[in-house]
Order: structure tokens, then C-alpha cells, then sequence
């Protein structure tokens, strides 16, 4: 673990930090945020942040105003990037598959399968190296935006007892029935349905071992909202089931950080209820 | 005013305008961000932001995290770009001059002359347009970042009357006395060392008309702080002159908008205060 940023924030500290991954293969790039509790040593719950298309570890820790809500609450705030990336890591032009769009789930098919490994990375390798280099309790919570709400709900729901807490800002929730899903599952999977809904929030709701109660906002100005959000879908799928979820529309917000940043707060609050319960 | 971005915020809305300034003589693009009273047509106070160095009018709209507080106190919040921008535009390969090194006041040589007016652009013309296309009262406020905060407080020291309220994240406060400012005020103002001390907030203190009360933070941890931004020398001054000032070191903290960031809240008090008064 080598730290190439460091800049005091709301009397913790945001960190960046690289280190050579055994689940990518690749050197992976991490945003940590440090409470002020965390600095003078005492173990704080960790809160993972997964990411949208397109973006890397920065985007998290320079737009979404989460460092306050942070530092109020004690959390320590973990922001990796969203893909392996660099030379001899496959890629494609598309924005929406390859670097920047890792999917949160481990590739098995060519060319993606040797470095596309990011659920073992977000679930397994991540939280060892946290918990071993920065002074973190093994609570562990996880939200995401978009893409990275995707993550969050299937990542909480396939790994029961891994997570306190969950919540998402305009998840992809059923990524098995939306352009955005369909391609990336084909190209990261291959054809066999079943494994893609291993990877669909909405299937695994149905038989989900764990009932987690699901924090999600979304925009109801969201240009992506009808085509591969459909939120509509996971409050139909949680009814179904009887697992908890408070879905709220949030009016005239569109998919940015603005709306992220909006809600952040809240977002935090829910977390840190159940990570320091 | 051609409005080319809008984004729901915190119960607002962030927007983008763009507008052909007779000032610049070029498109000029800022950033205004309408609290929830302004959306439903009462009129509010409005805040100007000036940014630092090679910013446009995105950085502060997407990293100082000042929306939540412009909600709370129900503040137009305006963010221009730093300077005149595009082909016909003199510019320097230099961050620290010409193209996004605008520096707040009117170039008197060549070859900045005809666009380089950021003080008529920020004190006059935008004021007058903001006012008339938006909610706006005439209570006006103004703060900034590094040359930003080097424009804010020479604005409201030069302009007696124009501004109920003035604050500074790392201000460049002497740009006679350190190297950012002499090699720019050379380029924009010429030889007369006269001139430039009329762009200098420390001279400007000694004969100030009105005294406003100055807020400064200054992060101890600034790359920039021995060498150019020597907040000591404003601290003699408002000494000497007996203006009141507010400065607060803040340990371990640097230049960028992860420090603003921390502080904005007290700065958006600061001026809600006066605004408002």
C-alpha cells in the first residue's frame, strides 16, 4: 500500500492510496477518508462507496460532499475505482464495457476473465487490506451510485453477514433486463441466464437469505430512469418477497453528483445507524 | 443569458449560464445556483464566488460542497469563470497568466488590454444581470479562493458600499510582494508600481473608506503560503489600520477544495449574517 495523496477534510484526513492487487492482477487505486476518531486510533466502521460508469477513485471524493457526514458520524469511507485498468488490460471504446466498467462482479469469459475480478476485490481482498493498515472495526457497510448501486444491492445480497448496511443512488436493479446489463453480463459471463441473475439485484431479492432493509434514491429527471433503471422493478421483486425497502423518487433530480450529494446525508445517517448499532 | 446546464440541488438548482459580455468582449460562462426560495420567486441575497488559478466556473460548482448552505440560507450563489476564454483571446503558455489567470481587474496593456476587464465583468456587468434575470436583491456579498480571494477582497475594498459582506480561502493578499502577483501585475498594468498597489489588498487596507470586517482561512499545510500567499502581511495591515479582521490558520489543512470544502459552511454563516442583517 503506497499513499499518493493525502489532504486534511473536515478534521479527518482524504487519502489516496495504489496498491498491487492479487484479485486484478493490475495496481488498483483506492480513496480512503479517515475520520477525526480514526487519526487519534480508535476502530471505526468502514463505509465502501462503489462508483458509476466512467468513473475512477475521484470522482467519489471530490463531488459527493461526504467527508462532513463522515467525520459527524466516525465512518472511515472507502472509494475504489471501478475497474482494473492500463496496458494488457482488455478494454473496448464503449464507455459501458471494459475499463471504468468492471460491474462489480468476477469476469469468466475471454478477454475479461483474467483481471476483471472486482467482486473478489470489492468483497474479499479490499476490506482485509482496510482492516489491516487503518485502525477499522469490522463493520463493514456499502452504497454506490448508478453502476455502483448495481454493486452495492448484489454485492449485500449475495454476501449475507458481510454487510450491516446498504443503500444505492440510482441503482441499475435489474441489469439482466436493461441494454446497460445485457451487454456487459454477455461479454463478462457469456449466454447461460442463470449466471447473469447471480448479478441482477431483482433476481436475488427473490431468495435473499438475508432480509437487509434497501435504502434507494432516485431521480424521478434521471435521463436513464425508464431505460436501464427501472426502479420499479425492485420495489415489485422486494413486495414480492417481503424484503424491506424504502424507495424514494426524488423530484426534478437528474443522475449527477448533484443529486448524489443531495441525499448524502441521509445516506450516511442510515448507515451509521446500523454500522454503530 | 443562454442557460446551458441545470441540475436539481439540495432542494434548488444548479445552473450554467452562458452570456456575450461587453466587457471581455467574449462568451463568458458562470455558474448560479437558485436556493429553494429563489425557485419560488422570492428574492434572495446573492454570493459571489471567485475562483483560483486556471479554474473555470466548474470547480467550485462541483467540489466546494456550498449548495446545502446556500439552501439553508437562502442564497444566490454566482460563480463566473476566471477570465476571458477562445481563439482571439491573448493567452500564455503560463498557468499564471493570461487564460484563466484573469486576476480581477481591468489590463491596461497590450496584449490584454481589449479582453482582460474581470473587475467591470464581476462588479458591474454580472451584478447587473443577475439582478435582472433572476430573484436577486440587491444585498450582495463576495468571496474567493486564492487569486480568487485576492478578487474578493480588492473588489470590496476598492467598491465601498458595493458589498455587505467579504471572505478568503488562502487569499493572495500582497501581489506586489510575491512572485504570482508581480509578473502578472506587469503584464496587465504595466511599470507603475502605483498601480498595481490599487490590486493589492494590503495596500488597499491602509486608506480603506468603509470598514468591512474580513474573514480569512489559511491552511498551515498550503504549498503556497511562504511564497505567495503571506497572510501575515494582512494581518499587519488590518493591524496598522485598524480594519477588522478575522484570520484562522488552520492546522493541517492545504490549497485545495478539500480545505474550502471544510470551511465553507462558516463562511456561508459569515456572510448569511450580513446578508441577511
Amino acid at each position: 500500500m503506497q499513499r499518493i495523496e493525502h489532504h486534511a477534510s473536515f478534521g479527518g484526513r482524504q487519502e489516496v492510496w495504489q496498491h498491487a492487487s492479487t484479485s486484478t492482477g493490475t495496481a488498483m487505486k483506492v480513496g480512503v477518508y479517515l475520520p477525526p476518531a480514526a487519526l487519534k486510533g480508535e476502530k471505526c466502521p468502514v463505509l465502501y462507496w462503489l462508483s458509476g460508469l466512467t468513473c475512477t477513485e475521484q470522482n467519489f471524493i471530490t463531488k459527493a460532499g461526504a467527508q462532513q457526514f463522515a467525520a459527524e458520524h466516525q465512518l472511515i469511507l472507502v472509494a475504489p475505482d471501478t475497474s482494473p485498468r492500463g496496458e494488457g488490460v482488455a478494454n473496448d471504446d464503449a464507455y459501458d464495457l471494459g475499463q471504468g466498467a468492471g460491474f462489480y462482479l468476477n469476469a469468466t469469459q475471454a478477454p475479461w476473465a483474467p483481471h476483471f475480478r472486482m467482486e473478489d476485490y470489492v468483497v474479499q481482498e479490499l476490506p482485509a487490506l482496510i482492516e489491516q493498515h487503518f485502525p477499522a472495526s469490522d463493520a463493514r457497510g456499502i452504497f454506490g451510485h448508478s453502476m455502483g448501486g448495481h454493486g452495492a444491492l448484489t454485492l449485500a445480497l449475495r454476501h449475507p453477514g458481510r454487510y450491516k448496511s446498504v443503500s444505492a443512488f440510482s441503482p441499475i436493479v435489474a441489469p439482466s433486463q436493461v441494454p446497460w446489463g445485457q451487454k456487459v453480463l454477455k461479454a463478462y459471463l457469456g449466454d447461460d441466464q442463470a449466471a447473469w441473475r447471480q448479478h441482477d439485484a431483482v433476481a436475488l431479492v427473490a431468495s435473499a437469505k438475508e432480509r437487509l432493509p434497501l435504502l434507494v434514491d432516485q431521480g424521478d429527471a434521471d435521463e436513464f430512469l425508464a431505460g436501464q433503471l427501472k426502479p420499479g422493478l425492485l420495489q415489485a421483486a422486494c413486495e414480492q418477497a417481503g424484503h424491506p425497502l424504502t424507495l424514494r423518487l426524488q423530484p426534478g433530480y437528474d443522475h449527477s453528483y448533484y443529486f448524489i450529494a443531495s441525499f448524502m446525508g441521509d445516506h450516511m445517517a442510515h448507515h451509521a445507524r446500523y454500522l454503530r448499532a
